[in-house]
């Protein structure tokens, strides 16, 4: 499984308060606890509510990337503002994201291909969240034919059929995992599939039990990355127990902890 | 989720102790607690060690009914054993098992007819455990052929995989998966499927985790029924979630309680 760290974001008030403040190291030991609980790629927001998203943004990446050299996951709606971090990363960044609208892949996929980075494709559209499988498949194949277009590794794309919470669309919750499983069928070589779990439990109770129960189903449906909290330990010996059943890894009573020696 | 509960089984040294001893409050508090924790189906084993599995499993069988009128899954090799239970048994029952070894599907399939029984079919022969999604497939299609020769209802019959431990078999764990999403394709209406799942944990440490893992990958290929330990609180909430996720009950913030209260 592909960890993509998810807490330096935005939405976090500490982490806000950080970017606002300037504050490295809150910044630095978020990145090092994520890597060091295994994630491999760190996902990066200035969050919503980001008076500058370029000056944070550019901050955010050098203030990681002095602490840390992983992979940065590009997390902005912004284009401008994912070029100007393009031009930072040290290691071969994630453009998180472009949805399947046209207007939006080609400028994606154009600076995937100028900057040699690698791209999640969100199976959205103008119209908004797709609400049968059918729909997200559609979506991801648009996604996936362009990305070809411009001459993109189809490994280096992230297919993600948008995780919704389970507290106002659950119905979709099945959809998704059902969209994992076909997104690997529209093409040879299967795309990767990622979703952003902790989606399904926004607005929930209980939210490390639904998220780990998901990631689980998820990965028996064939999941291959995940925006998650590496911190969050449940959720990680979920995580390694159902690739474990999924033969992913070779069984030993110490399983949890091989892993994490990895 | 149709629960069986697991617990009154010869393989736990306080259950054989108890039949030898005739001591009925033990066997009827298991009968009771598992019931109220969400069993609707009590699996009864006199375990191999049983020195008398007619007198003993006849003796569990009546005791149980005396606290607790619940359909019984009759688990015994020997069907002279299950037909005197038969007998006795208040409540639709359900034999445990055959397998598909033509001779036994006839005598199992006769009581389930005589008696009106429900049969759980496993997918395994003389020649042992599958070692293939294909192999389980193709046995489980020659209980299902068998089960409509003698007229019973596809809506009787419960087919399992036969699940493995992941400590000897590893692989075959992601093959009993996809097997439970075949079987649901071999006849329309699907039959139901059915896994034992303590079964994987054999042998390994972390078994609650390693059983609420694989549990939530089941429901997420398809499992309708599962034999348990139902007083397993961490692994009921992981089924109560999965099955929350899969759009089986409707979401509220009190979904846990919601559940058990029904």
């Amino acid at each position: 499984m592909i960890v993509i760290g998810e807490l330096i974001n935005g939405m976090y008030k500490a982490v806000t308060k950080a970017i606002q403040e300037r504050d490295a190291i809150l910044i630095q030991h978020l990145a090092q606890d994520q890597v060091k609980a295994g994630a491999s790629i760190l996902d990066v927001s200035a969050g919503p509510f980001s008076k500058d998203p370029v000056a944070d943004m550019k901050w955010l990446v050098e203030t990681i990337q002095k602490a840390s050299l992983v992979p940065l996951s590009l997390d902005s709606t912004r284009t401008d503002v994912v070029e100007e971090c393009l031009k930072l990363t040290k290691k071969r960044a994630v453009i998180n994201s472009t949805n399947a609208d046209p207007e939006r892949m080609e400028t994606v996929f154009g600076l995937a291909k100028k900057y040699n980075s690698q791209v999640i494709g969100i199976a959205i559209d103008k119209s908004g969240v797709p609400n049968s499988v059918e729909k997200r498949v559609e979506l991801a194949a648009s996604i996936v034919a362009k990305a070809i277009d411009f001459g993109i590794n189809i490994d280096d794309l992230y297919l993600d059929p948008i995780a919704m919470p389970i507290n106002v669309a659950q119905s979709q919750c099945i959809d998704v995992l059902e969209a994992i499983r076909q997104f690997r069928t529209i093409y040879d070589p299967a795309p990767k599939t990622v979703i952003g779990l902790s989606n399904v439990s926004q607005g929930s109770k209980k939210r490390g039990l639904i998220n780990r129960t998901y990631l689980a189903m998820a990965i028996a449906s064939g999941l291959q990355a995940v925006i998650m909290d590496p911190l969050d330990k449940d959720l990680v010996d979920a995580m390694i127990t159902a690739e474990l059943i999924a033969n992913k890894n070779i069984y030993c009573d110490s399983f949890l902890e091989a892993y994490r020696k990895k």
